[in-house]
Parts: C-alpha cells; sequence; structure tokens
C-alpha cells in the first residue's frame, strides 16, 4: 500500500520572455533548458497580461521599462552580466538576478585559440592563394611561438590554460601582482618583448586606455601579430596602423572597437593587415545562458535562493 | 678488485641516410641523436656497399628500391609515417619501422585544431569581407559541434584529446575495434551521420582507398565541414567535388593529393569551397625524428625489440 504523499504540488510558472529582439535566439534553447531543469509544463510567452508573469527575462533591448503591474513576479533575470541599466530603476522591486555565462569564456578561449593557430599556420596564405602556390614550407611548432596575455582576469587565464595546452609558451601579464605572472611597467616592457603573438584581454578603465601606443608597440618583435577581443580602447587606433605600415607589427585581428559597428570609413575596414571580426568574441550564448535562467526558475519554484542575485546597494 | 666482465663490444653499426634530398636537414640533427642514444661511433653515410649497411634510413622520396643486396640489414627505418609506397616493395624482406614523431603529432594537432576553429567560427567570413558587413551573429559554441575523427591512431587520438579539451563533442571512427570508438560498416554512417566536421585521419590502404566516396558523403550533414590531412586517396575527388557543387558538403580543406604537388589545373585549385594547404599538416621534424632514429637503432644494436613496427599483412 502507498503511503499517502501531501499535495506539494507547484503550480507551473508563467515566464514572460520581455526581449522580442532575442527571441529567435532563445525559443529553442530555453524550452530545452526548461524540460532540463524538470520544468518542461513552464509556460513560457513573450507576451502576458502582467498579473500572471512569474518571471521576467529581460536584456537592456527590452522594451519594458515599467514593473509595478508585476505583481506576482518572483525575479526578473537579466541575460546580460552588466546591470548598470537596469539596477536603478525606481519600479523594479523585484529580485533582480545578473547573468555569469559559462558560455561567454568558452566562446572567448574559442576566438583567441582559433585566431591565434590562424596567424601562427599562417592560415592566410592558403586561403587567399590566387596564384595556386604550392610551397610546403612548414610553420614552426606552437612550442617556438611565444605568445603573451595582457589581463589574466577569469578570460585571460582561461585563454593562457588552452595555448600552453597545446604547447604555446605563454607569458601572462596582470596591472596587478599575481603569482607566477609579469605585472607593473617593467614587466609589461619584458612580456611584450618576447611576443610574436599579442592578446589583449585588459578590462577597459582610464589605465588601460591607449595602454597599447606607439611606444609599446615599438617594444614587440618585428612581424608581430596582435588580437585584440578585450576593449577598442586599449589600442592607439592611429599607432597601430603606423606600426601595421611600416611592417614593424605583421597583423592585427580586432574584435573592438571605440565605435561600434566599426564604422564604413574606418581604415581598419580596408588594411590588408587587418582583419575585422564583428565583436564575436564574448557573446552571452543561448544554449549556456537558457541553463543559467533555467536553473535560476527550478530555484524560485523550489524556494532555493537564486544564483548571481544583485546586491542593488552595490550596483552589481 | 673489478669483476672481469665477458667483452660483449657490439660492433658499432654503419647507417646509410638514403634520402639524399633530406640529408641537409639530418646532417646535424642526426648525429647529435645518435650521440645522445650512446651511439655517437656509427659510421653515418649517404653511400654505402649494400653488404656493409646495417641500418637504412628511408622515405618515399629515396632512390633506394631495390633492398635484396643489403643482406646483413636490420631495419628499414622509415622517416614518414605513411609506408604505402614502400611496404609492399617485394625486394624489402627487412623488418620496416615507421615514423611516430612528437613533433609530427604536435604539429597535425595544430593543423586539425585550428582549421576545425577557423571552420567552426566561420572565421573566412571576416577574413574576407570586401562588403565590409558588420554581422554580430555569434557562432554556435565548440560544445554545441559535432566532430567526427576517421582513424583513431597516435595522430587520431591526440587531435581528439585536443578537440575535447576545447569542449568540442568528438566520436572517433577506426577501422578495428577500439574501446569508447565506432568500428565497422555501421558504426561509420552512425559517425559520419553527426558529423559537422570531419577529419581524415586513416592510413592509405585498399580498405580506406575512397572510403569517402559519394554514398557515404551523403550520410554526412547537410553544410558538413571535411578536413583531410590523412591521405588524399581517401576521399573519391569527383564525389567530394560533386558534393561541394550541390551544396551537401559546406567546405573542403585539403593538405593532401593524390599527385603532390596538387596539378595547377587540378578543380580544388579554384573551387570557392576548397582551402588546399601543401601537405603541411604533419611533417616529420628533423630534431623530434632524429631521435626516434637513433632510439630505434640503439634498440637493434641491444637486441631490443623496435618501436613502431610495421605489419606487413595490415600494411601499416
Amino acid at each position: 500500500m502507498l503511503d499517502e504523499v501531501p499535495n506539494r504540488k507547484v503550480p507551473m510558472p508563467t515566464i514572460l520572455f520581455a526581449v522580442p529582439a532575442l527571441w529567435p535566439e532563445y525559443r529553442d534553447t530555453l524550452p530545452a533548458a526548461l524540460a532540463e531543469a524538470g520544468i518542461a509544463d513552464a509556460t513560457l510567452v513573450t507576451e502576458a497580461r502582467p498579473e500572471d508573469v512569474d518571471y521576467i527575462v529581460y536584456a537592456p533591448a527590452s522594451p519594458l521599462q515599467d514593473f509595478a503591474p508585476y505583481t506576482r513576479t518572483k525575479a526578473v533575470l537579466n541575460l546580460w552580466a552588466g546591470v548598470e541599466r537596469i539596477v536603478g530603476n525606481p519600479t523594479l522591486t523585484q529580485p533582480l538576478t545578473r547573468m555569469v555565462d559559462p558560455g561567454l569564456t568558452e566562446g572567448m578561449v574559442e576566438w583567441v585559440v582559433g585566431h591565434t593557430l590562424r596567424h601562427h599556420l599562417g592560415m592566410d596564405r592558403h586561403i587567399l592563394n590566387p596564384g595556386h602556390v604550392w610551397d610546403p614550407t612548414c610553420p614552426p611548432l606552437a612550442r617556438e611561438r611565444p605568445v603573451t596575455i595582457l589581463g589574466m582576469g577569469a578570460l585571460g587565464s582561461a585563454c593562457a590554460d588552452a595555448l600552453r595546452a597545446l604547447n604555446f609558451p605563454v607569458t601572462g601579464w596582470s596591472r596587478t601582482e599575481k603569482p607566477g605572472q609579469l605585472h607593473g611597467e617593467h614587466g609589461l616592457r619584458k612580456a611584450l618583448s618576447t611576443a610574436q603573438i599579442l592578446v589583449t584581454l585588459l578590462p577597459k578603465t582610464p589605465e588601460t586606455e591607449n595602454l597599447l601606443n606607439a611606444d609599446r608597440l615599438a617594444l614587440l618583435p618585428q612581424g608581430a601579430a596582435i588580437l585584440n577581443p578585450g576593449r577598442g580602447a586599449l589600442i592607439d587606433d592611429e599607432a597601430l596602423l603606423a606600426a601595421l605600415d611600416v611592417g614593424h607589427i605583421g597583423y592585427a585581428t580586432l574584435d573592438v572597437f571605440r565605435v561600434e559597428p566599426l564604422p564604413q570609413d574606418h581604415p581598419y575596414w580596408s588594411h590588408p593587415k587587418v582583419t575585422v571580426t564583428p565583436h564575436i568574441a564574448a557573446d552571452t550564448r543561448a544554449v549556456t545562458s537558457s541553463r543559467v535562467i533555467a536553473e535560476n526558475i527550478r530555484r524560485g519554484q523550489a524556494g532555493e535562493p537564486f544564483l548571481h542575485l544583485v546586491d542593488r546597494q552595490r550596483g552589481y
């Protein structure tokens, strides 16, 4: 005979996906993540009466600005890591979570390792080979190709690990002192002096703006390649263009710019030694961020604390 | 007082370096490696009377084709991983070893990971972007991009490990049954059916020739990319060109060909969905391969079994 169990069934929640522009990316991944989290029967909608909504999936691009009518909403779940455009909204009294997306780190590692190998292997010679030249000269091995990473936070460290696993000798430089890494101005000069490939992954602060100026670019070995998936402002654009033109810098692959989209008349677009990638190195990814959202809804339904809850006082 | 030890001195061997074209690369590295292995007194020559030769260092480019007069030769040591151009030589009765060169494996891993990431990230869209299109659509993550490797020997396994470290889901297929891998015709169909990127790393044998024929290419998902750093003969070239032309196969990056250098009039050169790389994925590196040759000569002199002995029945 079965024990009698009290009916503890929690009604399935209504989830408002409040960012119409991102719905095409999430319309499949979010239901899949909800199913994985055991809440497949949730009602996931892009429009709803405010009083019916249990959770709001949000991003700065959302038209939703007045949270007051959402009287039963248990949490606003932000798809972005940054919450500076919502945290001060006076109508927002519901708990707010920010995104910590493992996919963002993975995407960055893939971009950095991919473009490092592209330059290391000299791939462009083969991708663009109108003369059909068969030149079987081998590139050196990765173990003979020193790479320097400026900025050894979570992203820089993950890139360093992945490059070292492929035998690249990686030098890391940080603004603050960290064990086993170079730091300070002297350390920066040393880090630049060996970098056949340089990866810039520093945050944008007043101290890092134009960090790569003409003087510092001159410290790089002749023909060095630069990968910038960090922040556009880290590089003095005029100085980089000049260094490319005289051949001191061999190539630059840039993912971030002072103005985005990069204006059509910017010299980077047509420079033969520059590849522009459109700020894709580190984006929130629907598959992994959907799992974070689903996990937080599961927690809300189970009465457990939310992950990545924003502290309103601190602002993040 | 010292014990009396019988004189077990083995006469120093005569080593014929039978590939004149490669002598400039090996003239320094091979003596250094022999010295490291404790056989510095060996006689290393590029010409010798056949009856005086103890070991032959060999490569397909060698003019030596008749092994019958080499009556005292203990082993033919191939500088290449592939032995298909020598294993069927009826005059070859001596043990034959193939090269398993750590530098070769590293180079192969770099080529495979680099071109996998190139296709995964859609790099060509940015390298070749004459319209200056800013399209910030992100690629999927590596964890969403299934890769299949055909051939899970030393090279295939090393590539699988490196790709898995970057989160690619890797399916391995081998001709022979190996734990944790697909095998056989049924396994091959399964391995092909999920491969968004397919890497072919099989040896060339009668069984693997034209393994990727029209029927098998049709099993790949629409738009799959093919990387062939293995052997040109693994692919039916006509079938591949047809599958590229109808768009079933999205791209092919090929490093090996039935005829090398690839003839100037071959359609691969000008095909918009093909990149030709000039047999650079796995070049034997003189420094590391010299050590393998020297170790095998040391083993031969000490009466120990040779490393990487070729199985004549199996063909590799």
